[in-house]
């Protein structure tokens, strides 16, 4: 084995620090939340004056209108941050939850317990307030973190993990679980550290997450793509539909719940289509249609093959007619992302049918898709959104950073002795306050 | 694109053909897995018969004796599936639970509800048994299955396949969810199914499970080595420690629950090595020790760094004294697997930061680490050993072949609303009766 690069060092340090995470009590845990919010409302002018030098950097490379916009951290920023903490700290905790209880036989009993899942990374562009709540959560949830910020947001990286290293030091805390790194190559680095990285959670473009995705065997947790859909039964109510078709593709074009494909049973279209195309082309929409839809729309740009797979992110929906429900179905299974669908009927079963076979992690009857978000589903504290089936589907909360562990205490317990039949299992369930009788002394 | 290959056909037709599991109802999922049952032991001749000829041809070509021992299907073996699938049939519906129940406002409720994975693929060695189980697993938690078994139990699984297909016809179920594939070439196809399959699982040695996970991007369940661990603490009762040591090593050595490494505290090591060593040589266990250990009992052979990252599956056991507590979580969090580890002490703070600090799936004090297994844990089914960290960790039983959606009911409501606002989210738990009346007509 080589020598270890600086960054693989930081990481093994923080996998080992990190343990000790796991020994600290929830109050504990809290109390360092809390007095994180207070040091950032105290030093908030080192802050913004280090964001107003990345900011004024970043205006001489001509950096884009969108990014620049991430990129500033503003006093409101800063405050929302403070207020992030302070919510954060009122969570339940996340670990040491009793998920199973069990007596396998006198004496020995089994529990399946939340604990960290140990080293997470994070790798984000250019919005500083994600440093602050992805350490929130990495702290609280009892697992080091490793965070690779924009090298547009330098400056204002480096004095707000400076706030937080000093707050660790206040508080006589273990301050080598948390890592901050900065340059490009460093990502690459991340993605080769299996060995010491469990998870790493990306946030950023599409482009940005897929290269994540393709490049390392660590689990990546997170989304790519969002073509989300809202389907039109045959009996939709006009301006329920032509609300939520609204809301969904108008209310922020540029995120991942936003509407990109609408569908449209064949026998409500010539209904609906003519309300819906005013509505929204008095919102600046462009829309494109399927051959059915350009008959009752004349003079729509047509759609491509391509459009069905397209997530625009913009101010462009694409219109499909389809037969029935099934087709409706089998449209959003084969081009959507499996990210948000949403059905608009009066009619329960065509929901169920819906909801039972489109297969995403998110659908809706009768709201609008901008819904799946963890603020919105009162999750407390949004991680991310996984579009992947395993570990976490949706908008997950503080519970995407944690995984079980099994606790088994015995008295000596042997398994030959139940393979040879003279002892046999009881199996029977056990009170979630089995476990914590365990640890009185 | 061009144009599919049998398989990819195969595995795209399963996975369509596989959303319409999700609308039997339990009562028709568990008829089928009855009749199945009745189905095999009805033709149980045939399938020892086309065994018979799959045993003899393995030993015209010299297979090693624990490969034709996995193969032999015998009328005992077969009779233990019958029971598998009536046990199975027995178990609770894993589909269609209210893992969450939230009402976001007035008319607006999110449900978090268990739902099929979608597409698995098991690729097993010889043991014709993990295709009926894995067969019965799928069917149960409404996913489908493409199953790739070994080309030495070719006859065996085409037979039971036979059966499957004959039960499924007799019931008018659909049929191609369930797909057999048997030739080597196949495994690499499947590995690059990643746009129909969402999950491997490998059955197999360590060497097969590691090429799996290194030459797919789809996601795999299971688990490669296991370095289990025994730590005997400065109190460890001797003949408690000499019975789970024993116990641990040999009471079946080829299984990844096994000892391979026993760590014993130096305050007790000149107690209970000399008994250890006479109880395991009795069993025929190698010793191999670390130099300290060498002083105990001279003439032991010498264990290297080596030893410490080796899962021997054999009659070998290494020994290594450690300074105290600390140093043997250090030993076991850097050479372990992370699969099953356990303390042996009557000292409740020392299990405390033993569990607290060893970052494995399982974790046991005072038990033997052959207790670490779905069957022994009372899970109903084992579909597997994860040691990975994301989804599902340590024994799994049907929970770990299933994911969650999340279902949205609203009445029109908008997000611009909220925005604006004109109204704001409640956030207030719901029952899980709430969800189930929404399906009420």
């Amino acid at each position: 084995m080589g020598a270890m690069s600086p960054l693989e060092s930081a990481a093994q340090q923080a996998r080992q620090e990190g343990l000790q995470l796991r020994q600290l009590s929830i109050d504990t845990r809290n109390r360092f939340l809390e007095h994180l919010a207070h040091n950032l409302s105290q030093h908030h002018e080192q802050i913004l004056q280090a964001n107003k030098q990345d900011l004024e950097q970043a205006k001489s490379e001509k950096l884009s209108a969108p990014l620049l916009k991430r990129l500033d951290y503003s006093a409101q920023k800063i405050s929302e941050s403070v207020q992030g903490l302070m919510a954060l700290s009122r969570l339940p905790d996340p670990l040491g939850k009793v998920l199973e209880a069990r007596l396998l036989d006198d004496g020995l009993e089994l529990f399946k317990i939340s604990v960290p899942i140990g080293v997470i990374a994070l790798i984000f562009e250019s919005r500083p307030d994600a440093l602050i709540q992805m350490a929130g959560l990495c702290w609280k949830s009892g697992n080091a973190v490793i965070l690779k910020g924009g090298r547009e947001a330098i400056r204002t990286n480096r004095a707000l993990f400076a706030v937080i290293q000093q707050t660790l030091a206040e508080l006589a805390l273990p301050q080598h679980w948390i890592v901050l790194t900065e340059t490009r190559d460093e990502v690459n680095q991340i993605l080769k550290l299996e060995r010491w990285i469990d998870l790493i959670i990306p946030r950023g473009s599409n482009e940005f997450v897929r290269y994540i995705m393709d490049n390392t065997r660590i689990p990546v947790l997170g989304h790519a793509d969002g073509i989300v859909h809202l389907y039109l039964h045959d009996d939709a109510p006009t301006q329920m539909a032509v609300d939520l078709v609204v809301d969904s593709k108008t209310q922020y074009v540029a995120v991942c719940n936003a509407l990109e494909t609408l569908l449209v049973h064949q026998d409500s279209a010539i209904r609906l289509l003519p309300e819906l195309a005013r509505a929204l082309q008095a919102k600046q929409v462009r829309l494109k249609g399927c051959e059915r839809t350009r008959a009752i729309l004349p003079g729509l740009e047509e759609a491509s093959e391509d459009d069905w797979n397209t997530e625009y992110l913009d101010s462009i929906l694409s219109i499909k007619i389809v037969d029935d429900l099934q087709k409706a179905i089998d449209h959003i299974n084969t081009h959507g992302s499996h990210h948000t669908d949403g059905i608009v009927t009066l009619d329960v079963h065509a929901a169920k049918t819906f909801m039972d076979l489109v297969d995403s992690a998110d659908v809706f009857w009768n709201a609008s898709t901008r819904f799946s978000d963890g603020y919105r589903y009162g999750l407390g504290a949004e991680v991310g959104i996984a579009t992947g089936k395993l570990h976490a589907r949706g908008p997950m909360g503080l519970e995407g950073l944690v995984t079980s562990q099994w606790r088994l205490f015995g008295h000596g317990h042997l398994v030959g002795d139940y393979s040879s039949g003279s002892k046999t299992f009881k199996h029977t369930d056990l009170g979630q306050q089995d476990y914590f009788k365990k640890w009185i002394t």
